[in-house]
């Protein structure tokens, strides 16, 4: 702990924490007494900004029905939801002409895009994507799937090569992450958005990893879309975002059929129903609008921005350097990584412990020291495999039932991380590789998890 | 206020209202002053139950990512998930084989079960749907829409009829409002399940506008599906059902794809990638799942049978008859009924008022009363313009931008309106009726808002 302090207070741009929900939730060892919870699993969903919660709290006595009630509360929150996305459009440096479409996560987003492809479509997606950007497009148009690269360069030589070969007529499509949410390495995305724009093609970004940690700009960057979560925005109240080209989205068949995003219905003598759709976001948002996700949305974009992205990302790269710095000397512990260990990264790093099995593992950090990491394949099987290789990161007595025996441990944080919880990470770390686990452990309804009957 | 009152308390069974937020909240009133907001668009959306806030509030410091976490956190969040779907379940009084997916609302619930509809499948619907329950179906097969009847009774000789005519062999689907978003008015459901399982379809209740004022049991109703939304069940955090049979969920494409819903993924040697997903409700439930809606409606639903549907039911019906009984001397005031005004009906009734644009007399209800309703054709164009058949609702300076002339004003309430609400609604409408606005009144960006120049 004192050389993680001493990693993080070394930068004079570092502040404290932002203050976060649940940082002080005291959780019971299997070893005995409580411990405060460190939620190292930001990546997956991280906690709520108290600023959000405050921010929600105090709207929620207002919450009224939007778009076409006459009340009060029903104009005050159909301005909410109007002024949230503008505030987030501004968040994410928009272009005049994009519009934002309220979603329920990035899933949903890239789900959206994938059903507004034009006809014929191309789409290149690297295999390394989260399967939320990996999946979606197969049931909308031809799908290249390009192996990972070994260095941001290579990434996009590889995109340009596969781009080249493509009929340069037709609609294409590129969906690349902006940070890995397994290594949490940085992607090239304005480099990949010229390389995509050069061969007429558009690309989406996959920020879900990116907007918690770096400042991101549509403008700057030069994407057609950009899309994420509220969940991992600590704003955990069901909505997402997917903001960019008009277009292709004002073409397309709602992508929900219902109200709000219908403008007028009409049956006709035939019988049947004539239906007129919004051309606006509306469109798209069909049933009455998640007010509060996406007001918790815009209250985390204006949180984050106040609180500055550099200062932020250079505390949360104190942390990452903390990790890998304090645990430097423990052969057991390999990072995976694609472009090197090194490589620039968000508060997101992977990893398999020799002679352990990573469900073992997390779980022994749950029960032995409060800490809440991850571990499996993080919904990105083939990258996880591939960086895995032939490795099974040892033998133990906890399997993932999923994954079979390839799996790995994933630690990740962000704006809301006490450097404490990060300085008992490489302590517990440490302690488990040198001294072992001092409970048995079992796999319970698939779950790894302390055995009842004692200890090791 | 007194007939009101005594309407109410004349029936043993009826208690306070349930709290909800945004109880004490006052708003200004543009002829001065402020008066407590009277939210009388439950229809729309419901205000959230203090219960369903408090519940959400304790846990939130609890949040964490579900499913894969290794921390107390993780798991204590996916058991609270899973919970929630067993307590909706129950609530719903399921059939043990029945799964239960988290969507995001009514409308996105009936979409996923559109998209999952089998090959060639015949849908029936009947013209008076809300546009979540009359649009999603035409994507998927082939459509039939039923004329309006004008009796529960010949709503099932419609169906039946249609259904007699069908292919015999091939799969069909009805889907049929519970009560309905316009009139509030019960439809037949379990006649009409009766009906479409003797012609071997099956049928979809939607019960967006049943379940908060009705118990609901998928077993007595004897329906296939049921779908609602939790921001009309007095937990407004972005969460909806759709609850049934598993056999077409399972054997359909996965709503979304992405992870959670994808078991294993992996590359294939000619560089495709195959996919294996889940056949549980995760296969419908891609993305970090919205555990605060899920957790929300659990909570709601728990509230709501403690506090009884009988006694809400009583409480509310004796509400619908203050409206009905304090209005029924006033002759400019025309409620829309397709059954008979006095046909049964929850706490949402529509009605026009001779001489009035029903956006102007909303706009003097909210401005001059403090009280909510809705304007409109509340997103049953085919419904509302069958009911109001040639009447414009009368003329005035503000017009519906969407709805051209026609279109008529909604109250609705449920379990935490207090009597007063109703009460002034009742002096408000005879009052505006008899005297006229107090203010002159305009549009501005398609709202019918107070012109800020002066008294009428």
């Amino acid at each position: 702990m004192p050389a993680v302090a001493a990693a993080v207070a070394a930068d004079p741009s570092v502040r404290s924490p932002l203050p976060v929900l649940g940082r002080d939730v005291a959780v019971p060892l299997v070893t005995g007494g409580e411990v405060t919870y460190a939620a190292l699993d930001y990546a997956a969903s991280a906690p709520a900004l108290q600023r959000v919660w405050d921010d929600v709290a105090a709207y929620a006595p207002y919450y009224g029905s939007v778009h076409r009630g006459a009340g009060y509360l029903s104009q005050l929150s159909t301005d909410l939801f109007e002024n949230a996305r503008r505030t987030v459009a501004e968040f994410l440096d928009c272009r005049v002409e994009d519009q934002l479409v309220f979603t329920r996560s990035t899933t949903d987003s890239l789900n959206l895009l994938a059903a507004a492809l034009p006809d014929g479509c191309e789409v290149f997606v690297f295999e390394t994507e989260h399967h939320a950007a990996l999946l979606p497009w197969q049931r909308a148009g031809r799908v290249t799937f390009l192996d990972a690269p070994d260095s941001p360069a290579q990434a996009v030589a590889t995109l340009e090569r596969a781009l080249a070969a493509r009929d340069p007529h037709g609609p294409a499509l590129v969906c690349v992450t902006g940070a890995s949410n397994v290594t949490g390495e940085l992607w090239p995305v304005r480099e990949l958005a010229a390389a995509a724009h050069a061969h007429g093609a558009r690309i989406v970004l996959d920020a879900a990893q990116l907007v918690p940690h770096r400042a991101v700009s549509v403008r700057e960057l030069d994407v057609d879309w950009v899309a994420f979560s509220g969940h991992k925005l600590y704003a955990p109240f069901g909505s997402g975002v997917l903001a960019g080209r008009a277009d292709w989205l004002r073409d397309a068949e709602p992508y929900l059929a219902g109200g709000g995003a219908s403008r007028t219905v009409a049956r006709r003598a035939d019988g049947g129903v004539d239906v007129r759709w919004h051309e606006t976001a509306a469109r798209h948002e069909a049933g009455s609008p998640n007010v509060i996700g996406a007001y918790a949305i815009a209250s985390a974009c204006k949180a984050l921005t106040e609180a500055g992205f550099d200062a932020l990302a250079a505390r949360e790269e104190a942390l990452v350097r903390a990790v890998r710095e304090g645990l430097a000397d423990v052969p057991e512990v390999r990072f995976l990584s694609l472009f090197g260990e090194d490589a620039p990264r968000v508060g997101v790093l992977s990893f398999v412990v020799d002679g352990w099995n990573s469900s073992h593992f997390a779980a022994a950090l749950s029960a032995e020291y409060g800490i809440g990491v991850r571990d499996g394949l993080f919904c990105a099987h083939p990258l996880v495999r591939r960086l895995l290789g032939g490795d099974t990161g040892g033998a133990g007595e906890c399997g993932a039932p999923d994954a079979g025996a390839l799996n790995a441990i994933r630690v990740s944080f962000g704006a809301g991380t006490p450097e404490e919880h990060v300085a008992r990470f490489v302590r517990a770390v440490r302690e488990l590789v040198r001294d072992g686990a001092r409970w048995s452990y079992r796999t319970v309804d698939g779950r790894c998890v302390p055995d009842t009957s004692g200890r090791a």
